[in-house]
């Protein structure tokens, strides 16, 4: 594998930080903006809100993926169960006592979200975190392939 | 506050995914590359390996700073209270019940690491997890006022 591969022309990497309202915002106006579709890839998903972004995005004809970890989609308050069921959002969850831990997500096969942030009400309001987001090719490549091969191992929730 | 901002030229954006002993390899490497500073702002750090990365670069001059959640300094095998007590690097803590929850590390002002990945075994072994790489200075310069930030509110641990 090459690393440090230049990211070239147009691309952008902007973090931002929790707790913060407007951090917040942008990544709900991200979650909205997405037309085509939205590879989700999270530990855990417990805000309304955001579950709502991700409910309106498949009403609008996004088509939605979503992997997750098994032992935490069956917590209390869990919106991945929902999503799954409700919904019918495809999802798999890694069947594993080891932590399906990434926070990622892809948007139209062309940004990528990452960092440290779960999606709860706790990173919003509570905790430090930061969320990574950039339109590299490269980088949204990488987590495409991530996305896949975690997609291809796992079962159906 | 202006997200999108163009990266500029001769910037990568290097997602790596766990678990990898080849993004191990890389992780280790560039904490080894270490020559000036180390700002590190983790959740927990209990891989002994990547202790040792810490504490060699503190004896090869690096100026080592280290962020961490209270709570979790006070876990069982948790290195950070080593760190701190025993190699004199200067350590604070949140002194919160939320999670200081950010997962990244600033080396020598010129790179920055964040994501999934917190400093632990399971992260490494187990877990599956994504940390990404970017010389952006854009980046760097937000995650470097990130941690003053954080660095000014908190206590000395
Ligand atoms: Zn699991
Ligand atoms: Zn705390």
């Amino acid at each position: 594998m090459t690393y440090n591969v230049e990211a070239g022309a147009g691309v952008f990497v902007s973090p931002v930080f929790f707790p913060s309202e407007e951090s917040y915002g942008h990544l709900l106006s991200t979650l909205n903006s997405a037309k085509k579709s939205m590879d989700i890839c999270v530990f855990t998903i417990t805000d309304d809100q955001i579950t709502r972004a991700i409910t309106q995005a498949v009403e609008r004809g996004v088509k939605v993926r979503i992997i997750s970890d098994d032992d935490k989609s069956e917590d209390l308050g869990s919106d991945v169960k929902r999503l799954a069921r409700d919904y019918n959002i495809p999802t798999r969850v890694d069947g594993s006592e080891a932590h399906m831990h990434h926070k990622f997500v892809i948007i139209d096969d062309s940004l990528v979200i990452n960092g440290s942030y779960n999606w709860t009400k706790g990173a919003r309001f509570d905790n430090r975190e930061d969320l990574t987001l950039t339109n590299s090719g490269k980088a949204v490549q990488a987590f495409k392939s991530e996305f896949a091969k975690l997609w291809s191992a796992f079962e159906a929730y």
